[in-house]
């Protein structure tokens, strides 16, 4: 029977795509190092499990369409802590960063319009944006510039009639990359030039490194009308299965069109609301601690990726996603080759093809993403893998393409 | 600034927009019996909040897109006791029926494309379609014929080549009709002489009275194919704020289609899933004795109600809502006076105005949809109270068009 384009036209998702590879691997007795995925080894705070405990209603019921307004105000006290000025009603609580996504691209773009992201960028900002018809128009980062954000000029160069925002995400998933400050307000300048919005994806906030301090977009007032932020709890507090996000702006109009669409879909998730004001009474000791951690492990990661013969990567200063390229030639089938056909010791590390993660048709071929989401004797062990993978890979090619010369 | 036109058209909540006059009677010091909206009084059973106890995990970590497989297994066997063959990878764990009816529109519609709805609907189903850019088409039921489903002629003059699908709920909410199997089966022939998908809302299954036995539009094999079947525990457990629907259907092009959407938003709620397990452990007494209370509660409303003059109402056999026609204007201006200028006894009942409920523009201004999710004492002393309110609200009415000829 007939579907509808907009769902035949989605991709799928890069980085579960291939986890039945990694499953039948599994089945034959290899151990997997599945740096793949953002799913932290870290636990969550038990103050989340406390705060529910304690709850005594014993009704599950619908929470404000917008959330509890005790989890907002929290929200807004600890955003303070960040250059942000907020109140409890310009902060929306949502189903997750993605619905929070979801909701800033409906709110600007209608279907056929168009929104500039930087690339590579969170792979599912691709689904979000084909679900509700909108285009993504990318501007590319570089691998050899350290992914830093590109020049004003080359945004100038993809902005339309059609073109509604700026999205990208800072710390920047996939690629570690921090924007400055300076960055975010020429882009802030910008926005303002062509009367676009900017969406700015801030869920890995706190993870940055070598000094670096955190900040928001929030901070910078001048802009307030055409900033929307989007925040998630799922990174920062080992909470990716309770889907507490946030929708930010002081944008009073566009705070009234996004409780209609909260208000359709009813609630976010109450329990996990209830344990995340208790999340939200940490303070930076807790963050300085975890930081510190990924920290770490970042440096052990960029150690022993620097041994591959031929790898592209600067030190990335946060978040804890490191984009690298490869002297490979398909980054989607290394990823599954590694999968299939390697292991060392019966141990392979899966990462994630970069591939996906680009707009652009053929990029990120010879680039892949690493989440450094395990503790650092894994990571040493999963990286060495990788670089005798990378290894391998290329001799069977080689061989193989001798073997097609001779036939 | 600029907003997308798919929000800006999107219609507020009828049942959430007139909360804030509520909420101003509240601070007045009046009680207001909330019969506006379907959050239940019925406790959550305690097997939920015991499995989330029992649960050892020290992470919340995303789970499977398409939910956890022991709750899909659950599911599936609790699917079986009502006439549905289905297994585990035919059910998607969904963030609510919300999500669900999202997924079911995206996948089969595109923008500018057609959706048939019997009216009065879910007033939701609007923000859904608006979202997506897809138009909804209604067939009305009517409140003289106790909101039967329209004859199959009906649908075939609104049937055009944008047409995808079909669109109810069943027991319906807001009229409380209940479809018989004879009912479902001409739709799914209309459907399959058309071409179309049938999408069956049945989040009300289990609250049917007067001897009628639950079933799902699942058990017509003959076409499985162009069937998606919507669900969610929100209401059968008063879970409301556990976010937890599912997505059904036997067409596995359709799952690998909505799997991709779920992959873009990640995982629903996780703790959710968690007690849901449990919930679906208990069996057909648990909804014997919940459904036996609702049709008390019915019984009450329809006994008071009919004791308005001039309403219009037939005895609903099922959800736990009533749609009635009123002697009045406007059901929205009737509502809104209800909370600010009328009381009994410093206390008055809220109701939900039925325009909301339409798409035919104008429709609804004389019906109300009554919610009885208060205990039969509260239902008695509300419903009075409304009865009373109709007279007077009529009363002042006349007054104010006798003033106005007079001058």
């Amino acid at each position: 029977m007939f579907l509808s384009n907009r769902v035949q036209r989605m991709q799928a998702s890069p980085i579960r795509k291939l986890i039945p590879y990694a499953d039948q691997a599994k089945k034959r007795g290899i151990k997997v190092y599945h740096l793949n995925i953002g799913q932290p080894d870290i636990e969550t705070p038990p103050v989340f499990f406390e705060y529910i405990k304690k709850y005594s209603n014993k009704i599950i019921s619908y929470t404000n369409s917008a959330g509890l307004y005790e989890l907002r105000e929290k929200f807004a006290e600890y955003y303070s802590k960040y250059g942000a000025e907020l109140s409890a009603e310009e902060i929306m609580i949502t189903v997750g960063g993605s619905e929070a996504v979801t909701f800033a691209i409906a709110v600007v773009a209608d279907p056929g319009d168009e929104i500039i992201v930087v690339e590579p960028f969170y792979a599912n900002y691709n689904g979000f944006a084909s679900l509700l018809n909108v285009n993504l128009v990318p501007v590319v980062s570089k691998a050899e510039k350290g992914y830093a954000l590109p020049e004003n000029k080359e945004f100038e160069l993809k902005i339309t009639s059609r073109t509604k925002g700026i999205l990208f995400s800072n710390p920047s998933n996939p690629t570690g990359a921090v924007y400055s400050k300076q960055d975010i307000l020429r882009i802030l300048e910008l926005a303002r030039k062509y009367d676009l919005y900017v969406i700015v994806d801030e869920v890995y906030r706190e993870f940055v490194f070598d000094g670096l301090k955190p900040f928001s977009v929030m901070e910078f007032k001048d802009h307030w009308d055409r900033i929307i932020m989007v925040d998630s709890l799922s990174k920062r507090f080992s909470l990716c299965g309770g889907r507490i996000g946030t929708f930010v702006t002081k944008n009073k109009e566009i705070l009234d069109m996004v409780m209609k669409m909260a208000q359709s879909r009813l609630s976010p998730p109450m329990i996990s609301q209830i344990g995340s004001i208790g999340l939200l009474t940490l303070d930076e000791r807790y963050f300085k601690e975890i930081s510190e951690e990924y920290r770490k492990r970042r440096d052990v990661v960029f150690e022993e990726i620097s041994k591959i013969e031929g790898v592209v990567c600067k030190k990335p200063k946060g978040a804890f996603y490191m984009s690298v390229k490869l002297p490979i030639d398909n980054s989607e089938k290394f990823v599954k080759w590694m999968l299939t056909d390697f292991n060392v010791n019966n141990s392979t590390t899966m990462v994630a093809p970069l591939t996906g993660f680009y707009a652009t048709e053929g990029a990120g071929n010879d680039e892949i993403r690493i989440a450094y989401v395990l503790e650092t004797d894994s990571l040493k062990r999963a990286c060495n893998i990788l670089r005798l993978g990378v290894q391998e890979y290329n001799k069977v090619r080689e061989k193989e393409s001798e073997v097609q010369e001779t036939t």
